[in-house]
């Protein structure tokens, strides 16, 4: 037949482009007969009898989800259930030097309730506290951390200013010592020095952190903190404070925020937050370091624990978020007896985010093992991967729980679902605690330092189409772009400093950084390239070091999460020649092979892979990961 | 010197990868010197007084945000606001049929105000009343139009239920015809049939339009729709209907969606909407379209409206979003005089979701005027159209929202900006009046009936690199990605037709509906890749016929789109070996390029065409889009 022999003919035309074969499509089995709470305790790794503890105490009707009450009702109920939280004692704000791990992990289970109480005490125990204990002196421990743990003195952080976000070298608020007085002027010099997005500062806040540009007999010493109370212990008014309300924000609305004005507002020569720098009675300034960048960078190098919160609240939120779509996915039938994971479009959409939740979460505890070591030569290691994985695993989050909301199609939709309701609150996340898109600038500048100094090409990996599925080959592939992505913005910053060399340094440098500048789209990519290249690494290395009987799924796990990373970037292998149209053709079968592995015996696999998260029904909550068909059942509080 | 010897070979290495250079970056003006007003009267196109009275109207007081509200608050409010906008008699419930694009354009100015307000109004004049002027005849339209001209009557739309989303022909509701009594009699036979997600029936509906199995004389007929009381004139209830409130959703909280069961509720025989298929008094029903799934479809392609409604309020939150955020990164600055807007990473953004706008919304005025022309003829293109034009719109709303919200920072997330607040509520649009994956398939299996029967390979198109500025030559690849998927598709589900054959045309038919299935992830490519085709051409004659002073401007934003669409699916055109990687490179030097030009002169083209959106500040809202540095100010309600 004519057309039979016209469709072989196109068949053999495209076959770089080669379509599932129906009855070739294999359906591995994949064992996946391992205790989920194995897996859990692999994944935790610290305070696992703390976090027990906390999840249990969470159960109290007090912490049970209320979508129905007005703003000022939300944000009265939020400080209850942190007082009632805090009144547990399950850790102190002294544990922020002594103990970060169980600091750490008590906060951490907070965001698996609600992330507007996480970001409240996470304000007030981690960025007041956080910045008292690590910038502070025992006179500033003894004064403040006991009624920090007591919540008796509820604390803010106010370093952003409404004109200085991601800058924060230059925030405009002043503190000026006056060595008569012996005492600090603090002062806000215009509406862009306003200290703005002050979470507390709008009702409940009483002592705050305050950023200032320091200058001592008239030399300016670069910006430091000083401890300022903003209310009385009644919560009243303090001479010179003003403060006016931020109003409601799309989510998070349990959180008070504020914007908050000094008019020559004095406070004690001990105000300072003098463990880097010191101001004696008469005015003499002193410090270690001497640079003010240096001084400043130090101070605020110290303040990683926030960040590495907001990053490891991202992955859990997107552990409760495909653990609910994908036990639900897993239930529902829709046209027939075909359930909704069994649609290819499911899979593609909830697995990867699956892999990618893995793969963030296997980074953050490599991270938070070498934050705890102290090490000063892991300074950088740890800028950088803080940097990269705050933005990596926020975006994700972001990704991850926009999937899942729309694979729960309208049920994703209600708020005692969680998804949306989550997904809502942690919105702000990729935009605070250093905005995504500059922090992967950081991870770029931090590879680029050495690079730009003497660039040099990385040879390109070659693959067989078969080696697609090798763990190894992918490694390389990531290493591949991360280094070639770097090579050519080094070379790109070399010539422009080259070029204006003759100009001298200062003119050179600004060259560099214009080159950087207007490559700012590939910059990013950099950051994405090294975040891929890391989290791929730690992850097979996490798989060879995890339980045995949860090492074929995890393999999967991890193998999906490559070649979905590959994927995403194939434009770039593509385009470096270093792939083909045959490889992209297997990428993309792989792909699909792995996910229908991970759903195959009723979703076994990707389930059990869900309940090694360790959320509990309680937190989980929403009622489409437990009997979909009772959701209108009056036993959900909807 | 060795190292420069060495930039300079790495250089020649690495051409196809090339990097902007900073002095050969060029910085074209684009000249913008157009009234904004004229290219606001070229993209309204219809019923502009309309628009402007409405627009004039929603100043008043009881349409301002307010976001300190509880839910049952919001609701209340809600309900005031239609009842108010009803009241001045914008348009009727009538011009659905004799006025469609009137009827569109009242609804369309709502949704500028408050989504849930348009939801709302949307649910009760398109779902419900639309249901019974397109599905009833005279004796429906004046028993029931009036009374909801004036909301006497607010209307529900019965369809989706629990179990029975995407599969509306599957659903469980059963309307049985009683000789006897002459009657109908309505019933929910288990809890998955319940009507679930039905806008209007927790509190205020008291009429509904139920779809529901007619059974008459023992014989099944098919899904039809009846009208339905689910609460009396006093708003009290029904006997036999049983409704339950859904509660709280991620946003969209103004509209009261409930459950609806109903225990064999007796209706008069007239309930039936009768246009395509009637019941006589003695149980004869008759209906000139014989097969069962035909006259569900024509019933069901007679709502188009809803969808086309839903994909241009998407369009215009689009256009709040992005006039929004470029206004504030064009005054914003960040270290130093540099403005947000300078970024590459920022206009990487915000400009290629502005382009997305405008291809939406020019997409948009295309289907509406194929749609008012109500031509036999054009039933398929309305229906691939609109199924296409639905998903594309809402998923490009929520990304552009998402990008608008982050480039805005903080600000984005707070709700006085509106952005945030729209993302929320409007995060619904992707998955509610058709889910936008099935939607996708829907587009798909349109372009997949003629080519299964005869398969044919596009031949790719031969593209210079300089020739990557034309728009000739971007509409030729955009065409040959969608012919080519056609072509992957066809020819595999024609494989495996033929390998069936022997077994009958019914498990041809099955073997390849599993080929489709099996390739599901193409399929929804091939569904963007027609949206994509399809509104870039649009946006090309558009452009062709656009006010002369505009041209220029519109046609950089329509080039920026072309270039995005295709550099968003490199991989496809490198794997296909049609484009290499000097393509590549030179693609994203153009992109980079057409973003500078749009942004030259102080922003001043793109903030044009964003004044050519037409919305009035006092619709507009957002402190930010003003002066950013009062955002704190009375003057504005947080």
């Amino acid at each position: 037949m004519a057309a039979n022999r016209r469709v072989e003919t196109l068949t053999r035309h495209l076959t770089s482009m080669a379509l599932v074969d129906v009855e070739a499509a294999p359906q591995l089995a994949l064992p996946a007969d391992f205790d989920p709470r194995e897996l859990y305790e692999f994944l935790c790794r610290d305070n696992l009898e703390l976090r027990d503890r906390i999840m249990e105490f969470l159960k109290d009707d007090l912490y049970q989800p209320n979508y129905y009450l007005s703003l000022m009702e939300f944000r009265e109920l939020t400080l209850q259930r942190l007082q009632k939280f805090v009144a547990q004692k399950f850790f102190s704000s002294k544990d922020y030097i002594t103990d970060p791990l169980r600091f750490q992990a008590g906060l951490e289970c907070l965001a698996l309730a609600d992330y507007s109480l996480s970001i409240k005490a996470g304000v007030h125990f981690t960025l007041c506290g956080g910045t008292i204990a690590k910038l502070g002196t025992a006179k500033h421990h003894e004064q403040y951390l006991p009624r920090l743990d007591t919540l008796d003195l509820p604390g803010c952080f106010g370093m952003t200013e409404l004109g200085h976000g991601s800058n924060v070298m230059g925030i405009e608020t002043t503190a000026t010592y006056d060595n008569q007085a012996g005492e600090f002027v603090i002062h806000t010099p215009s509406d862009t020095a306003s200290k703005f997005w002050i979470g507390g500062a709008a009702q409940h806040g009483k002592v705050c952190t305050v950023f200032a540009q320091l200058t001592v007999n008239g030399k300016w010493e670069g910006p430091h903190v000083f401890v300022v109370r903003i209310r009385n212990d009644a919560g009243g008014p303090i001479p010179g404070v003003r403060i006016k309300d931020n109003g409601p924000k799309m989510g998070l609305n349990g959180v008070d925020n504020g914007q908050i004005w000094f008019d020559h507002v004095r406070v004690s020569r001990d105000a300072l937050l003098d463990a880097f720098a010191s101001v004696a009675p008469d005015g003499t300034y002193s410090s270690p370091i001497k640079s003010v960048a240096q001084r400043f960078g130090t101070m605020v190098g110290g303040l990683t624990t926030g960040r590495m919160l907001i990053a490891q609240a991202a992955v859990d939120a997107g552990k409760i978020g495909v653990a609910i779509a994908i036990a639900y996915a897993c239930k529902r039938p829709q046209f027939g007896d075909t359930l909704i994971m069994d649609y290819l479009t499911h899979q593609r959409r909830l697995l990867p985010a699956l892999a990618t939740t893995y793969a963030m979460h296997l980074s953050m505890l490599r991270l938070k093992a070498i934050f705890v070591q102290k090490r000063p030569e892991d300074a950088k290691t740890i800028h950088v991967m803080s940097s990269g994985l705050k933005a990596g695993a926020t975006w994700s989050r972001g990704e991850t729980l926009q999937a899942c909301r729309e694979c729960c199609g309208g049920q994703g939709f209600l708020a005692a679902n969680k998804i949306g309701a989550m997904k809502t609150d942690m919105d702000v996340d990729v935009t605070f605690e250093g905005d995504n898109t500059v922090l992967m600038q950081q991870v770029a500048k931090a590879l680029l330092d050495a690079a730009v100094r003497s660039p040099s090409a990385p040879s390109a990996p070659s693959v067989s189409v078969p080696a697609l599925t090798s763990l190894a080959r992918i490694q390389e592939l990531l290493a591949y772009r991360e280094e070639s992505l770097t090579a050519e913005l080094a070379i790109a910053m070399a010539r422009a400093m080259k070029a204006a060399s003759s100009q001298g340094k200062q003119a050179a440098a600004a060259a560099a950084n214009a080159a950087f500048e207007d490559n700012l789209d590939t910059v990013v990519a950099l950051g994405w390239a090294n975040v891929d290249r890391t989290a791929f690494q730690i992850f097979t290395e996490e798989v060879a070091a995890a339980p045995s009987a949860t090492r074929p799924t995890l393999g999967a796990l991890a193998l999906l999460y490559g070649l979905t990373r590959i994927e995403r970037n194939l434009a770039f292998y593509l385009a470096a020649g270093v792939l083909n149209g045959q490889h992209a053709a297997a990428l993309r079968l792989r792909v699909n092979e792995v996910c229908r592995q991970l759903v195959s015996d009723g979703g076994k696999p990707a389930l059990r892979l869900c309940a090694g998260f360790g959320i509990p029904d309680h937190l989980l909550q929403a009622p489409i990961a437990f009997d979909w068909t009772q959701i209108g059942s009056d036993g959900h509080q909807m």
